[in-house]
């Protein structure tokens, strides 16, 4: 049997290619994909024109064929070569131009030349070419031929959505996007992490939380569903993360919501900092996700980001650089567990309060050793620091942070605490 | 035309030569010059041993002449050539003395043997003179005369004032001191900078606070006034400013209020963070002006000080030193333009809340770029800041901290979400 | 004369011999000590099984003799040499074993080859007897005698009290333990100081707080106590105080109540601030003494601790090398004076408020010089910042720590604004 990393690797591989946009071809063979994994995956479909408060729901952008071809005929470019050769909702075009002219349509990137830009127009009607700045040097003055068979059909946004009921209505969101195409770290990663989550908390013999996954293209997806769902997500969401670049090796990142301290920020950092004490901290201020509608004025949702290397810090971020080879089964796999231990930490966070007023006698339950000695009662020091501090004021992962003690390593003291009848929950 | 800074140092070169004391023909010299500025000034006269709180007012001092002679009849000292020679308040005297016996009554700095120091003893009689050191080591054994034609007449302490209306009864105070004859940065800057300020104020075509504007001797001065005005300056003013050594050309300085965290406070070190980032702060603990009766307790204005160089802190502080070259045109207009970005920062903050849940979308309205590309919306940064902020509980100041942004260079932006109804002043 | 550091020294060495154990004719001599010292000092009993909270008490523990001899009788190691020889509350026996069989019973410190170690087993059942490593490295194989005649008795657990009645029913706690045999700075230097401190409080003509001290076994003691007293002592106790490692001459340390800013913690600080500002901050979580009682969740009592060297941070400690030479007049009068300071800021600790709304008139007064010179008031910087900052909000301590002020120092100052009736007690 493989392990996670490799499942989730695989996984990868198969997401990566889809041709994801707002709303097109590649996103439905996306949510398929998801059906596959998460058989209870249910689909919102917001119609093309619709007015989801400020914004209004795009056209789907069907691509038939696309491509660029010299004065001989041949074709220098072509989409079915690679997806992010065309602006995003590009809009048609068969045009015959100049090299002047065409390259007013051209994107590549000078510093980093061997890479093919992402360049979308979702909302100003364009049509134009990525390709790499090497190609783009060699082309010759001479007549080109452009031509773009898209469409723009009156159709849906599709957002997925897994709902997986707890003992209680508080919840717990994870939400990831799906319109990027053919990148593998932006966005895939957060697709098949996302996945793995549901999953894995799909199949947990008690939730004291419910859990929300949300697949919705970034943005105008988020926002879209926030229209529909604001007053009950207001009312009993009481964590979230934006899962996004969640597949390559190099950091752990941390990204505040906006209110900085709320239950998810104070989840996120006591996992980082006992699992992955070198982890980079970035402000709301450096947000980029669908972070920016959750923890939006008004809507003030208590969601943060735990990513690997952040969005705009690695250098194959929104180029076709950003393929398979940037993403590993360990890079991914280190995402998913400390998402898990969020989880695990989440669902054991509650007040606990100390029996008794003064210290319980420990060695007659052999939990503390019998025989005093200089030095002797180290290995017994988080047991004791958490009866001092169980005051049924702070909660767990208050206590854990104040006394420096990791709250997953904590879990086994705090069950043989609740045996012996030393501690009890404060409701 | 020349320039603010220009004119504020003529105004420094006039001001400085008159004979302040408490109370003397210097100061109403003074008060006349600002009457040609500042048409609608007011005096308030407080009579000579009338009692403000704990001190009485004392009379008025008049010096026909004061000199010092030798043995043979030369004055080595005159009162004439300079104010400081002789000790503010000294009683009269006509007196043969010994060197031995005069010395008793010098004084000089011995660390700067150059400069004539400032002394003054309000409030228990003596008479005294005050010299340069270098003059003071060369004086020799021998007979001395000790000429002072002084007068105390009862008379009254005189304060200006100007008081300019706004839309509301909310106000913000200026305040700088009117005693201390020839100095030229302390005081005569600040009544300058002051006086430009109430120009500026004046002529502005809104205003949503009413100013006042206070030229009092220092300590006595603010402490009388207070005896008569305090309940109405406890429920009106939102924000006071001592200004005093607002002249020379060196440091830019911030003295806390003694609340430490006032509105005063807030705008002073915003405006100084982004436009004098390498401002001193001192501490309440380091006080010395008339913000020591403003912030007492019972009184608790929120008045702070922001200065150039801080009295006490510059040589030439209280000596003959300060004279027309400690100050310049760049100095006073530097302060003056610090002052003025007060004003308008004071004006401006006001809480905004973003109208809308989610972001607006800012593309259609020709707010953000239409085409998304990689790196490409670090200019928009600012504006995407202020809407992430903008949620009606903090007020500009504090959203403009918060953002890294200079209220100062965002009030462009804030008038454009304005416009577009992107946001709203919330009462 | 001899200084209080000669007499607490000599405390110390009457003190140090009793073998004291939590109940043991050791202590009873400890407690026949202390009566003469304190007249006044009552004694409570708790009965040999009687349940404290989670804990019970035990039997008394009596020694007739123990030792041990190798094959030719000879003794090799004897209780009466030495009271940590004997592991604490040892059970009787009279066995001939084999050096191997005595290795299981034996107990040294490898890494302190001198030092004779401190063990106890209160509360299962044991022998054993403690040697220095270098003597068990020099144990021949060949048979061995172990000699313990030792006696469990029902009969009581003994806590010393002294109450000093003051002023209000506000109190102040000064505890220590009386159960460590043969060790001078723990526990010895504790017992000497607390017992000083007790005889200085009781000769005071006026004393705001009520005061109390406790003299009991570690641990069990305070249970007991707080088993019988704890609502009490929640009403009326404002700061408390373990006195222990009070003795020797390197550090002075600071060990945080679990509030961590309760008033005993501020009073600790202030004076060991501005008196040993090198000293040492450790926090709860190195809590090892009766706070661990006193600050219990659910008990939550204000109590700190100010010692010299802290237990577990000083090589003799735990062990027979803590013996006189550890502890020295010098080193006991410090603690001494520390904790003085304490109840001396304790005491003059209210809120005081300023009288008249601005600055008084100081030097008609003859609190401020008459003469306004260059550079001339840092002398009465202290009193014009209590002036400033006694606003009837901040209590004394908060005012002093505010302005950088020592408080010790302080009060003649604020005796003299009472005097001037420049201040008042805020009730």
């Amino acid at each position: 049997m493989t392990g996670i990393g490799e499942t989730l690797y695989q996984w990868v591989s198969e997401v990566y290619p889809h041709r994801r946009s707002l709303s097109s071809p590649g996103t439905i063979q996306t949510l398929e994909f998801l059906k596959g994994k998460l058989p209870n995956l249910k689909t919102h479909e917001f119609p093309s024109g619709q007015k989801v408060f400020d914004w209004t729901i795009p056209p789907e952008w069907h691509v038939e064929s696309a491509f660029l071809e010299d004065g001989s005929g041949v074709r220098i470019l072509d989409y079915e070569n690679h997806a992010l050769h065309l602006v995003g909702y590009s809009i048609p075009v068969d045009q015959s131009l100049s090299l002047d002219e065409l390259q007013t349509h051209l994107h590549s990137l000078p510093e980093q030349p061997s890479a093919i830009p992402y360049v979308t127009s979702y909302y100003q009607p364009r049509w134009g070419f990525c390709l790499t700045h090497d190609q783009r040097l060699k082309l010759v003055p001479g007549k080109y031929r452009a031509l773009i068979e898209s469409r723009f059909i009156p159709g849906v946004l599709r957002v997925g959505e897994l709902f997986v009921e707890g003992e209680t209505e508080d919840e717990i969101l994870f939400s990831t996007y799906i319109c990027h195409p053919m990148m593998a770290n932006n966005e895939s990663s957060g697709i098949v992490v996302t996945t793995a989550l549901a999953q894995w908390v799909s199949q947990l013999e008690r939730r004291r939380f419910s859990y929300r996954f949300l697949f919705a293209p970034e943005t105008i997806g988020s926002i879209a569903y926030l229209s529909q769902n604001l007053p009950q997500l207001q009312k009993n969401l009481k964590a979230g993360f934006v899962v996004t670049c969640v597949g390559d090796d190099r950091d752990y990142s941390y990204l505040s919501s906006r209110a900085e301290d709320s239950l998810a920020d104070r989840a996120a950092r006591h996992v980082l900092q006992y699992h992955h004490p070198s982890y980079k901290t970035y402000s709301f201020l450096e947000r980029g996700s669908d972070e920016r509608q959750y923890c939006s004025p008004g809507v003030d949702l208590p969601v943060c980001s735990i990513m690997r290397t952040k969005y705009g810090q690695y250098p194959e971020y929104h180029s076709s650089l950003d393929n398979l080879s940037v993403v590993s089964p360990s890079g991914l796999e280190g995402s998913f567990e400390a998402y898990k231990k969020c989880i695990m930490a989440l669902e054991a966070n509650t007040h606990y309060r100390r029996r008794g007023p003064c210290e319980p006698h420990l060695s007659s339950r052999g939990l503390y050793p019998s025989l005093s000695k200089k030095g002797s009662a180290s290995n017994t020091r988080t047991l004791m620091n958490l009866l001092a501090y169980f005051d049924g004021k702070r909660d767990l992962i208050e206590v854990c942070d104040k006394i420096g003690a990791d709250l997953i390593e904590s879990l086994p003291i705090i069950e043989s605490l609740l045996e012996h009848e030393l501690i009890e929950v404060v409701e």
